[in-house]
C-alpha cells in the first residue's frame, strides 16, 4: 500500500537533516506545493536563519499556520532503534527526528490547505504560513523577526494555529490556548574569600545568601487563575568555591527562572526579588533575561473553531491548558492575534526514538481543514 | 661580611628545590651536621616521602624539634622580585621559597642544637629531630607514619617544638599551644531532575536543602573556651545544575568544613549535622573526611620553657593561641606529648616573595637554645 499524501510528505521532510538552524530544503518542498495553490511566497533570511511567509488572499481575516522546519539534534545514535533521519514505520508509528516536533504537523498543514483550497477556492479572508528554521535554537532570527516585518508593514494576523505538539495521549486531547511568561535571573552574591581557619577575616556569600534564597523558594508568588497554574520559581544552577575544602568562596553564583502567570508582571517579579535580596542585606549583582510575557486566547472565533473541529473528529472536547515551555506562539500573540497551539502527542519529542502515530497525523489533517472551514469558509 | 651560621645554613636549604614531596638533599645537609654531634640517624622512607628521625641520648625526657624540608610551589615566577630558589638578601630580609615556612626554622634548630650540645655535652634526657618532606602535601607518609613507627616501638615523645611560622609581627609574639580540630563533609542532596516548566514533575534539591543549610550556617556550635575560639562551620563549595536555565537540577553538592574546639567531639558534630538534615526531610548522602582532633598544651615544662625563653629574648610574653590551620603538631600531640609551635612571622608564607627577617632567625636560634637549656640542661 502506498503512503497517504500526509505520510508521504512527512517522510520527505523527516529525511532532510535540518538541525537548527539548517533547513535542508524542507521549506522549498513546502513552497513548491503552496505556489501551485496560488500562495504568494516571501523568503525572509535573517543572519543564519531561513524563514518564509506565504499568503493566499489579501483580505481579512488573516488566518495563519505557524511552524518550524528545524529539529533538535538526534542525540546518541546508538540509542535509536532506527536511523534518526530515515523515516521508518513500525506498528503504525512513523519514527524519525522531527516526526512529532514538528514535521508531522507541517505535512498536515500543507495537505489540509490543499484540500481546503480545492473545496473552497474562493474562501473569505486570507490563509498564510509562517515557517522558520530557528524555533529550537536561540529564536532570535526566526518567528520574532518575521512578525516584526509584518507589523512594520501593518500586515495584521487575526488567528494563528501553531503546530507544536500540544497533545498528551491522543491528538487533540489538549490544546494550548496560552503560555506562561518566562524570565531568568543571574545572581552573583558577593562576599570576601578567605581561609576556613580564619572565618573572621572572610565573609561567606553562601551563608549570607541562603536565608534569602530559602525565602524566595518558599514564596507563594500567586495562585494562578482559571487559565494559568501558579507562578513558579526554580533555581536552575548554583556554583561557589575554589574546589579546595579550606577556602571560603568569594562569590556565589545562582541562576533562577520564573514561569509566571498573568497575575504578575515582570516588574512585580523584579521588585519582589530585589526586596527580598535587599532585606537580607546582600551585596549582589543581578542580571535579568526576559524570554516572554504570558499570553492567553480565552475566547474568539479561532478557539471556538479549534474546539468544534476537534469535537467533530474525536467526539470529545479538548482540554485547554497554558502549561509547558515557551513556544513561538508568544511572538505572534504579542501582536494581538488569537493564538492556539494544536499538534500531535508530545511524549517522545526531543528524545531518542521520536515518533508519531500515523493515524493521528490523518486526524490532525482533518482538524486543521475543519478549523479553516469554520474560520474562513 | 660573611653570613652567620644560621643564615648560611638557611641559604643552603632554600637553594634546594624541595617542592613537596621532594627533599632535594636538604635532609642530607641536616643529617651531616647532626652526625657530628653524636645523633643516631634513621632515615624512614614511606612511599614517595623521605623522613628522618635523629636522636641524641637514650634517656627520658625526650625533647623533639619537628619540621619539614618540603615547600609549596613557587607560583607565578614573574611575580617574584627575586628567583624563588636563589636565596637573596634585601634590606635585612632573606627572600626565597621556604624562607619562613620553614627552612629558616630548620637552620635555627640545627645551629641551636650545635650550640646547646657544645655547652651541654652531657645534657639530661634526649634530643631528637623529626623531619619530613610531606608537610605541605597530603600528610600521609610523613610525620604521622614516623610517629606510628615510634609508638610501635614505645619510643615516647615528651616535649615537641614544631618550627611552623607561628608569629604575627615579630618572632615570638605568638606561639601556638594547640590547634582546632578539622573535619570536612561532602553532602549530596538528592532531588528529581526536570524541566522548569513542569515543576510538579521534578523536585528541586537546592530548594529543599537551603533551609537546612541556612540553619547549619546560623548555628552557634559552641562559644569556644579559654584556649579555643568558637567552633566554625563554613561551606567551601556548592554546585548544582546542568548549565541550562530551563532544567531543575537532580542533585545538589555541598562541601563544608568544621574547625572545632575541645568543647565538641567529632561525634557531637556528626550527630548535630545529621539531625538538622533529617529534620528537614532531606534525601542525602554525606561522606565525612576527618583531618584531626583539636589538641592543647595548656601547662607543663615545655610551655613554661618556651614562654620563659621568649621573655628573655624579647623582654615580653608571647600570646598563646590555638587559631589557624592544621599542622603536623596534631600527629605528635595525639601521643600525649606536650606540643608547642614556635617559628618566624607567617605574613609571607605560601605567597610570592616569601621572606624572613634575618634578625628574627638569630633570635629564634637563641629561643630554641634557651628552651633546650630550660627543658634539659
Amino acid at each position: 500500500m502506498s503512503d497517504s499524501p500526509v505520510i508521504a510528505l512527512a517522510k520527505d521532510l523527516i529525511s532532510r537533516q535540518s538541525v537548527t538552524p539548517a533547513d535542508a530544503g524542507c521549506q522549498d518542498v513546502m513552497i513548491a506545493r503552496l505556489e501551485k495553490l496560488g500562495f504568494k511566497i516571501e523568503t525572509m533570511v535573517f543572519e543564519d536563519t531561513t524563514n518564509f511567509w506565504a499568503r493566499r488572499g489579501t483580505e481579512a481575516p488573516l488566518f495563519v499556520f505557524a511552524g518550524h522546519t528545524d529539529v533538535v539534534p538526534a542525540g546518541p545514535a546508538a540509542q535509536w532503534h532506527t536511523p534518526p533521519f530515515e523515516p521508518t514505520v513500525i506498528d503504525g508509528y512513523l519514527h524519525g527526528r522531527g516526526a512529532a516536533d514538528m514535521k508531522g504537523s507541517l505535512a498536515c498543514m500543507i495537505v489540509a490547505i490543499e484540500r481546503f483550497v480545492a473545496e473552497n477556492p474562493d474562501h473569505k479572508g486570507s490563509i498564510a504560513l509562517l515557517i522558520t528554521s530557528d524555533e529550537e535554537g536561540p529564536f532570535i532570527n526566526g518567528t520574532t523577526r518575521v512578525v516584526d516585518t509584518l507589523e512594520a508593514r501593518q500586515e495584521k494576523i487575526d488567528m494563528c494555529i501553531v503546530g507544536e505538539p500540544s497533545s498528551t495521549h491522543e491528538v487533540g486531547d489538549v490544546v494550548k490556548n496560552g503560555r506562561r511568561g518566562s524570565i531568568t535571573g543571574d545572581l552573583i552574591v558577593k562576599g570576601v574569600q578567605g581561609h576556613v581557619a580564619y572565618p573572621h577575616l572572610a565573609d561567606n556569600p553562601v551563608h549570607k545568601a541562603m536565608p534569602a534564597l530559602a525565602e524566595l523558594s518558599a514564596t507563594i508568588w500567586d495562585n494562578g487563575n482559571d487559565y494559568f497554574p501558579p507562578t513558579s520559581f526554580q533555581i536552575a544552577n548554583v556554583a561557589a568555591g575554589t574546589g579546595a575544602s579550606n577556602v571560603i568562596p568569594g562569590e556565589f553564583h545562582v541562576q533562577f527562572n520564573f514561569r509566571f502567570s498573568t497575575e504578575l508582571t515582570v516588574d512585580d517579579i523584579k521588585r519582589k526579588v530585589h526586596s527580598v535580596l535587599d532585606a537580607h542585606g546582600l551585596d549582589y549583582d543581578l542580571i535579568w533575561t526576559f524570554s516572554g510575557h504570558p499570553f492567553l486566547t480565552d475566547e474568539g472565533t479561532l478557539l471556538e473553531a479549534v474546539v468544534s473541529a476537534i469535537e467533530e473528529v474525536n467526539h470529545k472536547r479538548p482540554e485547554l491548558l497554558t502549561t509547558g515551555g515557551t513556544s513561538d506562539g508568544r511572538f505572534i500573540a504579542r501582536t494581538g492575534a488569537q493564538v492556539v497551539e494544536l499538534g500531535p502527542v508530545n511524549a517522545t519529542i526531543h528524545k531518542v526514538n521520536e515518533c508519531v502515530k500515523m493515524a493521528d497525523l490523518e486526524k490532525l489533517t482533518d482538524m486543521y481543514q475543519k478549523v479553516m472551514e469554520k474560520a474562513l469558509a
